[in-house]
């Protein structure tokens, strides 16, 4: 090989892995216009099975990005949960049925439900659309990090060398090639290259539960095979998760004998196969019948609980997705952990990589990330074990109950959904004024809210007024308008945030309007206000399209919207600002009268 | 010109005209698999302009087609009306706001505006994922229907014989071609050649009033813009109707000095231009100014309030939209009648062709279609003159007052929206048992509810499922199933409805499910009620994707849907059966006893 035929090339961020949280960054990057690339050693995207739940967060968090309606036109819908419990007559019977969502403010109150292949062809086309493809299949076969203190700290370095390899050059060819990378994500799956290379161990430990996994499509006489469903049976436990089309995916419980290779103790996967998997479920199913013409995908695996020693080396190189974080997929929750994983990453290094914030944003990556994979571990080992123990009965009272497993599926509800996530206090993440607004959780999403456009009464949902677009949302909740002293407040707040001074230019400089975005929701109604009555800082002309000032009110039918300040627990009279992160995190709240303080949260990891 | 060289073709149906009414017959009928041809005189599709109102029952019908979704992503929405008259001090003063649609029952609550280009395209994408495309530039010649008995009653002849011509034909190229059709739809707008060809006379007359009409990018401090507004001012009036992007489109009063030649009494165009139009509006809107750079499009017409003596020949040649209504199109009618011309029509015809129907079915579309232009034209002369008369002041106490105004705008509400279309007993509205439905009125559309499906509790929109698909829609609203009596009266019901003798097989036959589609919709709540529990004939296999056991119940969270016996005034314990024919309106009512009297309707145009 010669040393001139090697390509050799510079890129911002090289995406290693094309799975949900590959994908997510390298979609969002190339949204937010960065220099982007990536690989993945599969020579296509998977085409069954694999991971399949997307919770109401993750919807939400895909609506964000335009990508939700797609989702929801082809997958299915889990609106329903419904438990069963070992009946006298020894088959099992309907012990209850419950929301399979129990995040009361969740904007989608449900799960869909769609395969992974699905998922990843809504990036995919996503990303073609911005001229971004997956290179495949591609493995990365070295990884060096300058450990040069003046460049990991330059911005405009590149301190990251990796070499590829092209899995598919032919003979003769150069399949060799090297990158100069300003950053790196390593999103390459459970066993991923990255970690290894870098050395970060896995912390945690395997479990001893042994489950199968096996999509058909069901003849059944089962009244509940489209709801998400538990069985605990005298004969296991088996979890039913409808798909989309006619498909139904079953986990099932298997016993050691059935699958661990009696000579070496590890599991061995001839031992079983999808027929297998089907009467083991059927045993738990009886008196009820279920069958399948064909399998479209099976699987069997041990419960793994591992969180990451770390995510990040020098804040240049980074891990996300199972890379970092392995636990049961019963509760639905790999695929969001991970595409949240890169939804937190991406707007931090878009931040640094345009030289408007320091590189100590990208330290709350792991900060935020590794503490919720340690909270989703520790709410794995709860569920898992409650769900793989046996039911209770006369012969074994220390088994699981019905009412035991339905506090605990609840319990969990808000944490499961993705909708209580909650990111501690940080630099961005300031909850020194929550109570201006009680009910916005500073560090949780901001929840949606119907509120209706001042100049036409339309109805807007707030969270699709705050996309994904790497802007910092100025929500300014102005009050009453229509009283005389709170409109000379909010004409104060105008002059400054028009202030050359004012937050606005010195951190948004000439081109604020790309750093910030500033909305006004009034909390007068729909007969009384003009959006002209409000100062020029605080809307935009009507021209924008997408609509900057709003009202606390009901469209014209009462059908939608109204009480708005009530469930944010904000003054009608006196307002508030609610500054919400690129993400959709709330980063702070403030008061009309203190716009100081928001000057002081963004020096906190911004440039001025 | 030789004999050998004339293209000459049989077709089903020739659509002439590709405005908005033939491109609902073309789109309709190619949905339905019916062999179609659209033919139009210009050489592209119109850029500008033109009409832009979708009423509420439009976008209901364009949902039935799949249609509604990019009419609703690219459209402006009007949600809110404004009023302004004459103030104290000169000027103008705002009245009042109300909502621009009055229709409780609309399930869109609003209009949309979006110019007839944007429309027309909704329609030829939709034609061209079917290889259906418009040929132009192309106009008719002549027109011959046979006058042979036997072969008019006979539905595979084609009696209509036209003549094209192909006015983009070079030198020497020829330019004719000869078709024979089994129908011909005469969409080609108020001059229409087809309606004169055929000799028929345009009932009404011209009024006196004149209008300007301009589309313009406005800069304004008028706080109304982006509502529907009307203006009555000493200065004449003015109507504003905010459009897509940040276009809007004003209505002038015009006199007739401005725009008459006193030569011969004629409007003339070259009097008046956009400019001057403006000039007009900016006197209504003082003391607001309103400006504007450019101009979109602009014209100016006198109300002209006609309709055709007759809509069809034989029901072989039918005419629609502007060729048999013309009236003034500021309460934004034209388009919306002309598309539910067609798509009144649609469902006949292709009944008719398919041997399904009788040829009398084709006379209900002049029945309810002329009665529907009727009425038409006698609400436009009410609210033309209401909107055209001068302002009630001190010195003029006959004028027209802001309450006189609203009231009307109100009370043509169920009207205008299109919700309020009633069409009159007769073969295919039959009213004999509405008591069984109280609130589903017999000859209006089936009013939109939300419910929730068994299997999965997943919401739907009933519109949803009554899909523009050419079959007619059994609704059994089964009752309360888990009543012992109302069991076994649901199950006699299924066994009636699986049996040869039955109405569903003696009028679908074999392929029953191309004519009927059999939902079923239970009083009972989510936590009681098993899909399975229903018989087979009111359900299909889930593996049927859409829903088709459906209760009256909310989804988990309590946001959508319940209350739906109520709403539809149907006994919760003893249920009801709807028929819904192809286009959505209420054709019957019956009592789950009586599929005799469905068996009777249905033979009154079906063949068995």
């Amino acid at each position: 090989m010669s040393r001139m035929a090697v390509k050799e090339s510079d890129v911002d961020v090289l995406v290693i892995g094309a799975g949900p949280s590959g994908l997510m960054c390298a979609n969002g990057l190339a949204k937010a216009g960065v220099d982007v690339r990536i690989i993945d050693q599969r020579p296509s995207k998977v085409a069954a099975g694999q991971a399949d739940g997307i919770q109401p967060r993750t919807i939400e968090v895909l609506q964000s990005y335009g990508l939700a309606e797609r989702l929801l036109r082809e997958g299915n819908q889990m609106h329903m949960a419904a438990f069963y419990n070992p009946s006298a007559n020894g088959g099992i019977e309907r012990t209850g049925r419950a929301a399979d969502v129990t995040a009361s403010t969740a904007r989608f109150p449900f799960e869909v439900t769609l395969h992974q292949g699905a998922i990843e062809a809504i990036f995919l086309d996503s990303m073609a659309s911005m001229s971004v493809r997956v290179e495949r299949p591609i493995i990365p076969t070295s990884i060096k990090l300058s450990m040069d203190e003046a460049e990991l700290a330059d911005p405009h370095s590149h301190p990251i060398e990796i070499v590829l390899k092209h899995l598919d050059a032919e003979d003769g060819q150069v399949d060799t090639e090297i990158i100069h990378a300003k950053y790196v994500v390593g999103a390459d799956g459970a066993h991923s290259w990255v970690r290894k290379a870098l050395g970060i161990t896995m912390d945690g430990e395997q479990t001893n539960y042994i489950w199968g996994v096996v999509d058909i499509i069901p003849e059944t006489d089962f009244p509940d095979i489209r709801n998400r469903t538990a069985i605990h049976s005298h004969n296991g436990s088996c979890m039913i998760i409808p798909r989309e089309g006619d498909k139904v995916r079953l986990y099932i419980q298997l016993t050691d004998k059935e699958v661990i290779n009696a000579e070496n103790g590890r599991v061995d996967k001839a031992k079983t196969g999808p027929e297998h998997l089907l009467q083991v479920a059927q045993r738990s199913f009886s008196p009820y019948t279920i069958n399948a013409q064909e399998f479209d995908w099976w699987t069997i695996y041990i419960i793994g609980q591992r969180v990451a020693s770390q995510f990040s080396v020098n804040e240049r190189i980074f891990i996300a997705g199972d890379a970092c974080h392995t636990h049961s997929p019963k509760a639905g929750q790999g695929m969001n952990a991970s595409m949240n994983d890169t939804h937190n990453l991406v707007w931090k290094m878009t931040y640094v990589l345009r030289g408007w914030a320091n590189n100590s944003l990208l330290e709350t990556y792991e900060f935020e990330r590794r503490k919720y994979a340690q909270d989703l571990i520790s709410f794995d080992k709860k569920f898992s074990a409650l769900f793989s123990g046996k039911p209770r009965s006369e012969a074994n009272q220390d088994g699981v109950s019905h009412e035991q497993f339905l506090e605990a599926f609840q319990t969990f509800g808000a944490f499961t959904s993705g909708i209580g996530v909650h990111y501690a206090p940080s630099a961005i993440v300031n909850t020194a004024h929550q109570e201006y607004a009680s009910k916005v959780i500073i560090g949780q999403r901001m929840p949606p809210h119907v509120f209706i456009r001042a100049a036409d009464a339309r109805p807007y949902e707030l969270q699709d007024l705050l996309p994904s677009d790497s802007r910092f949302k100025i929500v300014v909740f102005v009050g009453d308008i229509s009283d005389a002293s709170q409109g000379e407040r909010v004409r104060t707040l105008g002059t400054e945030m028009a202030a050359p001074e004012g937050f606005v230019h010195r951190f948004g400089g000439k081109s604020h309007d790309t750093v910030f975005d500033v909305l006004s929701i009034s909390s007068a109604t729909k007969n009384k206000v003009n959006y002209t009555d409000l100062p020029v800082a605080l809307r935009t002309h009507w021209s924008n399209w997408l609509p900057r000032v709003l009202l606390d009110d009901t469209d014209m039918f009462a059908r939608v919207g109204g009480k708005g300040y009530e469930t944010y627990g904000i003054d009608p009279l006196r307002g508030a600002m609610v500054i919400v992160r690129p993400d959709g995190y709330v980063g702070m709240v403030a008061s009309l009268e203190n716009t100081a303080t928001i000057g002081q949260y963004l020096s906190s990891f911004m440039k001025s």
